[in-house]
């Protein structure tokens, strides 16, 4: 029988013909950085990370996330291999004519990692790089609220650890005794275009992990036994307390074909003759090395034999009168005002009381954007995330303890959730369940200035509004609450679907627009009509809601009647905002302290999309703001006042008047 | 005559009052945050940096980037007591009744650092955390191709240097041995929302300084001796080898009142009795530290007498054709397929040699975005900046190199560019003279799938292209060229233009449209008509228009003639597109490979906004995509392919054939 040095490196060295062959077979791909993880793979997959390879993602199963996700075939080999589960509406097990249809458009073996086209095994959709790590910290902080002893283990590139964000998660997992994450730093010493910075050497890797608080192993990462080690090493701290462990493997960029080693030949497939010198090099190596197989060497442990964390029947919610009353917060009721995000931190206590899978992360600001409500309630504390300021792994982080079955809530202000907005394009990718807070959103906040001000936040996350996930639905709700009843029962509709929601608050006291009770029914997708009139519509979003509303006054007065659409939600129901517009002879005029793109913009698409007479006129920032004192003087400043509403309606309405619109060009 | 010590802590008090003073007569603010720099900004402006206050901007004059923001009243305080320059249009001297104007509508003292508003001694807009230290690097890239011995300050925050972005600057200072940069951590201990982790502690911060390649020291921050020793060592061995000095502070935040100090001030002003008790203590304070004034202790050294950089002429640029032949590609003349980046590689060659002021940065993926093409020639090498995989960082460095006057061309995947939109946005409110080059954009990468396709990139950067800035222009163009020619137009008139621009290129060769020489116009704000014909305005941008040609062919076949346009710029000319419309009865088809909020809604808002009767239909992306192995796989299973085009065109023409567009809601 075979060693197990001797049958790790048959394996290996079989797991690369196959990443070889893949990446030829696909004519694009990364074989060489594939091998450098040959034997950190084989080892894990084939004889340390405890699974089932039918249920790879089963609650209680170890994780891998390959964090460099172009080096992906490797584990896709192993995969094929172990027969392990693919599929997306139905499970098979993988073969190696699957893995040869690499790429392909109706294969499940994307050509990054992504479950979410059917390769369970990967937790999360992993490519744009850096980010592998902090979803392992959260799958890790999932699994120490469900009380699983489950390991995660994520291999990064050497190249890819200059990426920040890396650090960040480095710092989290100390801050929150994380030891059931075993990060793994493969370095391979050449990244796409060069060999890696000295920075990045495994010296240097290896230094900077210990400033940072870890125990480092620096192993050679085609030593099969060295693997083995650090890993069992790892596997008895796990779980315990600090300092955790961190491994650095010294490894080869194209191990065992030396022909596509050093510069020059990252993420090139090899052709048909260089493929055969590749193999006949991977024979040389297998003897070198002593490469011999034997069925029953390599053993894939079983998953620990825990219960899957149970969900709990839903309960009701109380309406925001009873919430505040039950959290000592009447005197908002007495006043009729209530800042949205003082509403937001009402609403995420009731539901983390009633839904054990809500938790809740923040970035140092939790007493603007009011998750300290959450943070501070003894009994939801333990699901509180302090993430301190850095939002990349705050929300990579967060996509992860949505990848394990949490709903969370990841709160900043909305500037600089711009900050993660790659790592939420991955976590779409993904498709997790997923709720952003972005508060002091829009120029309300006015005296802090433009540095703090979230105004492209609109434009970008309603490209993904308009993305449909296979379920119809948008892969992104956008949500804009004009008040504090809007606000709280919004943030009720996000927990209750599941899918990505972006709810963006912004910081003043408003007056209810909606009452307190249960009068008012607000859902993702919705609108509301505040006012009905027949001399134009006017619909508003967010703050400027309440200047709108003004200014229907004020219009009201000279004799001209304004329907006012609260557009709160993105998407919205695009047929009916036409159909209003025509009813008012196609005169429209927004209204939302956003850029252009944002609100303004569906409305017009929607519009034109129906093929609508229209005159669509927006009123948005057109300039980038500066500090002022009071919102007021902002919205005076970018003409966004309740006086600048009316104006643009008077005008509106007077060049329109007598005849229809459209002809102006 | 008063000592050193007792000048420098009788300023610091002083400073310490006013920032009070500030911060209460505004509302808000940070006091706490700035008694925690008092000593460090009193040294390094008052007895350190060198620099005439009369014009803090000047090109040999030292620069401070005050990476935590918000401290700014501190610097604001300085600079009122020494007169600094301040003014957008005109400057004059800054007085205290300046600085109490803080945050007020029509005052150059914004909430945070804002050169844009009139406060040049600042070189970068601050305020989103992290970002500092990058552009302090940047700007010491330029001093050096400048062949100035400036040296640049750079105060970052503790709770701040969790942001992995200072790591990613940290190492970049390292691997271009940047000594000019002094890093000063400021470690007072309380972020906004509590104490600061112990991964940000002094000791720790230090210990990771040292593992990065720092010559660390760690000095009492309210000890001005201590300060001023540190800070002549830098001097000594600033524009000199490694290992580079780091400065770790340790300070009070709330220094010299203790009433305000400790965790619960941060982003506090005073009320008039806190005020009224902080100066009691800050009087105590002065006489336990042996406060003394006296004029002529502290003495601002002269900026170094060193020539300004010239500006050289512009000389004329060579068409398509002959940079090809002078770069040796004359093949892809032969061949008359071009990949736009390809073309982008050639015109920044030819920029490179025509302006020395132009200089090009990259993240590790310089021989996919053809940045290589400069980094590579021998005249141009020096003004190349490698930034590895470190995208935050490579933005701010850019926005840097722009503050200090040069044209720098910042390249990576659209998709990676995603990960700096926040640096992004505060580079636009420094109004930086930026170029953002984002290749692979779309979909036609195929293979490599979702995590690598920008997407959702044009709904953002649209948002800024229809921000206007005090001249009347965009804040940023978002360019999306067809062919290599238009790709080496547009980034030729990028370079021309002063402000900051996007051009997003794909990956695949594709035929020429326009020819290569110089027969066809391609501006900023510009769009070209391909082909006229009368039934349809089909607007296509990017990749799609050479889908939309042949889609164009085959309605030809079939009778319909459709004019087809080539929508490469956001802005673009809304009114000559809304007549467009108008004169094709209202029927316009728009094709683009991106996400909704795009190329297409931008054509549906311009319709709009001038009441043009149409139905506007957009084909884009509906879903995230996945990996195919040819962009034809990936288009087909969009429903972007020319069949598409052409089947959408026949609906639209059909179901608008003999009736008025806009009668179907």
């Amino acid at each position: 029988m075979a060693s197990f040095q001797e049958a790790t490196h048959a394996k290996a060295i079989e797991l690369v013909r196959l990443s070889i062959d893949m990446t030829t077979a696909a004519g694009s791909g990364h074989p060489t950085s594939a091998a450098s993880l040959a034997h950190l793979v084989t080892v894990l997959m084939y004889a340390h990370m405890r699974y089932d390879p039918a249920t790879p993602d089963a609650a209680s199963a170890d994780r891998l996330v390959l964090s460099e996700g172009h080096a992906c075939p490797i584990v896709y080999a192993a995969a094929a291999d172990l027969g392990i589960a693919i599929g997306r509406d139905r499970r098979r097990r993988m073969t190696r004519d699957d893995a040869l249809r690499l790429r392909e458009i109706d294969s499940e073996i994307d050509g990054h990692p992504n479950p979410a086209e059917g390769f369970p095994f990967f937790p999360a959709a992993t490519g744009s790089l850096g980010q592998g790590l902090s979803v392992a910290a959260g799958l890790a902080l999932a699994a120490r609220l469900d009380r699983s002893s489950k390991r995660i283990f994520c291999l990064m590139g050497d190249g890819e650890s200059r990426e920040g964000q890396i650090w960040e998660a480095l710092d989290f997992l100390v801050d929150e005794a994380l030891s059931a994450v075993c990060p793994i730093f493969n370095c391979n010493r050449f990244g796409q275009s060069d060999a890696v910075s000295r920075q990045q050497s495994a010296e240097t890797t290896a230094a900077k992990l210990a400033a940072t608080g870890y125990d480092v192993r620096t192993i050679d990462g085609h030593d099969p036994q060295a693997i083995r080690d650090v890993l069992r090493e790892h596997a008895e701290r796990s779980g315990g307390g600090a300092p955790p462990l961190a491994v650095v493997a010294r490894t080869v960029k194209g191990w065992g074909f030396p022909s596509a080693q050093g510069a020059g030949h990252h993420g090139k497939p090899l052709s048909s003759e260089q493929r055969e010198r590749a193999f006949a090099e991977l024979d040389a190596t297998a003897r070198d090395v002593g490469a011999r197989w034997s069925e029953g060497v390599l053993e894939i442990p079983a998953a620990p034999d825990e219960p899957a964390p149970v969900v709990e029947p839903a309960v009701t919610l109380p309406p925001l009168d009873e919430a505040l009353r039950r959290f000592g917060l009447e005197s908002a009721l007495e006043k009729r005002k209530l800042a949205p995000r003082r509403a937001y931190g009402i609403a995420l206590r009731v539901l983390g009381h009633a839904d054990k899978r809500v938790v809740a992360l923040d970035g140092d600001v939790k007493n603007s954007t009011y998750a300290e409500d959450f943070a501070s309630d003894p009994q939801l504390a333990p699901r509180f995330f302090e993430c301190r300021i850095a939002e990349q792994n705050m929300i990579s982080a967060a996509a992860g303890l949505a990848v394990a079955g949490k709903v969370p809530f990841a709160s900043s202000f909305g500037k600089f959730v711009t900050r993660a907005y790659d790592q939420l394009e991955m976590a779409l990718i993904t498709g997790c369940n997923l709720k952003i807070m972005g508060s002091h959103t829009g120029v309300s906040l006015a005296a802090d200035g433009p540095s703090q001000m979230a105004l492209a936040d609109v434009a970008f996350f309603r490209a993904y509004s308009e993305v449909r996930g296979r379920d119809g639905r948008s892969t992104m709700y956008v949500l804009n609450p004009a008040d504090g009843y809007a606000a709280y029962a919004l943030t009720l509709a996000m927990a209750a679907h599941e899918g990505a929601c972006y709810l963006r608050y912004f910081r003043p006291d408003v007056p209810f627009l909606y009452g307190y009770g249960a009068q008012a029914r607000f859902e993702l997708g919705g609108h509301a009509v505040l006012r009905r009139g027949r001399d134009l519509l006017l619909v508003a979003s967010g703050y400027l809601v309440h200047e709108a509303r003004r200014a229907c006054d004020e219009l009201a007065a000279r004799g001209i009647e304004a329907t006012l659409l609260d557009l709160y939600s993105l998407p919205f129901d695009g047929r009916a905002v036409a159909a209003l517009a025509d009813e008012h002879a196609g005169r429209v005029l927004t209204v939302a302290d956003d850029y252009g793109g944002s609100f303004g913009s569906a409305v017009a698409d929607a519009i034109a999309a129906h093929g609508v007479p229209a005159r669509v006129e927006q009123l948005l920032v057109r300039c980038i703001p500066k500090s002022c004192r009071t919102p007021d003087d902002v919205l005076r400043a970018l003409g966004l006042s309740a006086h600048d509403v009316v104006e643009s309606a008077l005008r509106l309405v007077g060049a329109t008047r007598g005849k229809s619109v459209g002809d102006a060009v």
